[in-house]
C-alpha cells in the first residue's frame, strides 16, 4: 500500500436524463481509492453501517483496495439521493441521511501510518488534522473541503490547510474561501494560506493546477454522453494521487502536470456509467490511450 | 490587403464593475479588424452614420486598415449599451439603436474582391452570402452568426453555412443551432451542415477547433483582472482569421491550431481594457510573449 484515502463511503440514488438507480455504491472515498487503485496500492479509511453489502465490499477488494480501515458501526450507511437537470449543470439534492457518518472518528490501523500518500477526503477540518497528525512519514498530503466547512469552521480549515501539500477544491469553493471572484486572484490568495499547491476543478471544464511559479490548465474531455457526473472529481482527486504515488513522485513540476491529466481522464471515465460501474471494466490500457488522446487535442 | 472583414461598426456604451463609458468606438468588425491587423493587411466593409468621429476612423487607419469600405450615411452609427454583471458571466442589455446599421447593404470595393480571406460577421445570413458571392477569389471564409438567425432565418442560414470554411460561434449557439446539447454531437452535426472547421467560442473557459478528423481545445487565458470583456469573441475571430492570412495558410491542422491560441490571445488582451483601447498600445512582442505563455501552460 502506499496511499491511503479518507472519506465517506456511501449509497447513492441518482437521477439523470439517462435513468435512474436507486440506490448504488458512492461516496467520495470510494471513487477516489478506485481511481487511485489503477495506479497505486491504496487503503481506506472510512465507515460504513450493518446494511453495506459483501459485494460491494468484495469489489473494492478486487481492485485491491486494503479495506482494513473501513469500520463497520451499527446502524446505516451515509445514503445521499440527488437528481441532474436536464443539462446535468445543476444537481438537486433529494436526501441526505449521514447515518453513521455523522459520528465518523477515522482510525488509521498501524500499518496505514507508515504510508507516504495521504488524500482526505471532505470531512470536518479538525478530523482531518487529526488523520495527518497520526501519519508518521507523510510524504505528500492532499485534500478536499466544501462550501460548509469555509462557511461554518475557517478558522480551524486554515490551520488545516497550513499542512498540506495540495488543496483540491472545485471553482466557487476556490472563490469562496479566498473572497474574491477573480481565480488567479483567488488562487494566489488562497496559496499563501499554505498549501504548496492548489488543484481548481471547473468540471465539465476541466482543471487548473496553481502553484507560486505558476500554472497549468488541463481541459475538460469532451464526452460523446455523461451518464452521471456524480464522484467525478473525487475521481480526479483520485487519479491525481493515484499517479504521484505510484511513480513515488513529490511536487515535481512535471509529475504534477501528468497527475492532472490522470486525474481528468479518471474524472471522464467516471461520468461514462453510472455511479462506479465504469471501474468495473476500465483497464490501464484504456486510461493510457486517453491520458494520449488528451496529448493530441492540446498539442499546437 | 488580404483579409476582408464584414459587419458592424458601432458605438457602446459600457458598464462593468471596472468603470463606466459612455460612448465608445465598438462593433462586432471594429474588434476583428483591429485584432486582425496585428497579423496582415485589413480592409472592412460596414456602414457608420454622419455621427462617426474622425479620431476613430484615424485609429482605425493608423493600425493599416483600409476604409475604402466604409459606407457613410445619413442618419446615426449602430449604437448599443449594456451593463456585466458584479461576476461578468452576465450582461444586460440597455439599449440597442440599429441606425444606420438597419439598412446595411455590404458593397466591396473592387479591390476587395479579389483578396483571399474573408470573415463575415453576425449580420444577416442572406447579406453574408450576397458579400461571398463578390469574392472572386477567396480562399478560406470565416464567419459568425447569433442566436436571432438561428431561430428566425434557418433555412437561410444553413444555405449560407455550406460555403463557409470555418464557422466561429459560440456555445450557446452550437447547441441552437444543432438542436442537441452535448458539445461533441452538437460540432459532429454542424459540421456535416457544410463548414469544414466549426470554432466553439466557450468565453473564460476558451474554446474548440472541430474538423472531421478530431478536435482541439484551447483554454481561456487566466487573466489577473478582466476589466471589459466586450469584444472579445470578435477579436478572438480576428486574430483567428487575421494568422492565417498573415502566414496564408489554408485549413491545415497545424496552422489552425495556432490561429486558435492566436484568436484566444487577441480575445483575452481585449479584455485588459475598455472597449478597443488595449489595442492601441498592444506590440507585436507582446502578443508573441502571450502565445508562448499558452505553451507554457499548456504543455505537459
Amino acid at each position: 500500500m502506499s496511499l491511503v484515502v479518507v472519506g465517506s463511503v456511501a449509497y447513492d440514488g441518482v437521477e439523470t436524463p439517462h435513468g435512474r438507480v436507486e440506490r448504488m455504491l458512492g461516496g467520495a472515498c470510494t471513487y477516489a481509492a478506485l481511481a487511485a487503485s489503477f495506479f497505486t496500492q491504496v487503503g481506506v479509511v472510512a465507515v460504513v453501517g450493518e446494511d453495506f453489502e459483501a459485494q460491494d465490499a468484495e469489489f473494492l477488494a478486487s481492485r485491491g483496495i486494503d479495506l482494513a480501515g473501513l469500520e463497520r458501526a451499527p446502524g446505516k450507511t451515509f445514503f445521499w439521493a440527488g437528481v441532474y437537470s436536464e443539462d446535468m449543470n445543476e444537481r438537486t439534492t433529494l436526501r441526505t441521511e449521514l447515518n453513521v457518518f455523522a459520528n465518523f472518528q477515522p482510525r488509521l490501523p498501524a500499518a496505514y501510518r507508515r504510508q507516504p500518500y495521504l488524500l482526505l477526503g471532505n470531512i470536518q477540518p479538525g478530523l482531518q488534522r487529526a488523520v495527518r497528525a497520526q501519519m508518521e512519514a507523510v510524504r505528500l498530503t492532499g485534500g478536499d473541503t466544501m462550501n460548509y466547512w469555509i462557511r461554518e469552521t475557517r478558522e480551524e480549515l486554515r490551520e488545516t490547510l497550513k499542512e498540506w501539500d495540495v488543496l483540491l477544491i472545485n471553482d466557487s469553493e476556490a472563490r469562496m474561501l479566498a473572497g474574491c471572484h477573480n481565480l488567479r486572484q483567488a488562487a494566489q490568495r488562497i496559496l499563501e494560506m499554505g498549501p504548496g499547491t492548489l488543484v481548481v476543478k471547473r468540471g465539465e471544464y476541466g482543471a487548473i493546477l496553481f502553484h507560486p511559479r505558476g500554472h497549468f490548465i488541463a481541459p475538460g474531455y469532451l464526452l460523446e454522453d455523461v451518464f452521471d457526473p456524480t464522484g467525478a472529481g473525487d475521481s480526479f482527486a483520485g487519479g491525481f494521487m493515484g499517479h504521484l504515488a505510484g511513480c513515488g513522485a513529490g511536487a515535481e513540476p512535471g509529475e504534477l502536470r501528468r497527475a492532472m491529466i490522470y486525474g481528468s481522464v479518471m474524472g471522464s471515465f467516471c461520468c461514462e456509467r453510472f455511479g462506479v460501474d465504469r471501474f468495473r471494466t476500465l483497464t490501464r490500457a484504456e486510461i493510457d490511450g486517453r491520458f494520449q488522446e488528451f496529448q493530441s487535442f492540446t498539442a499546437f
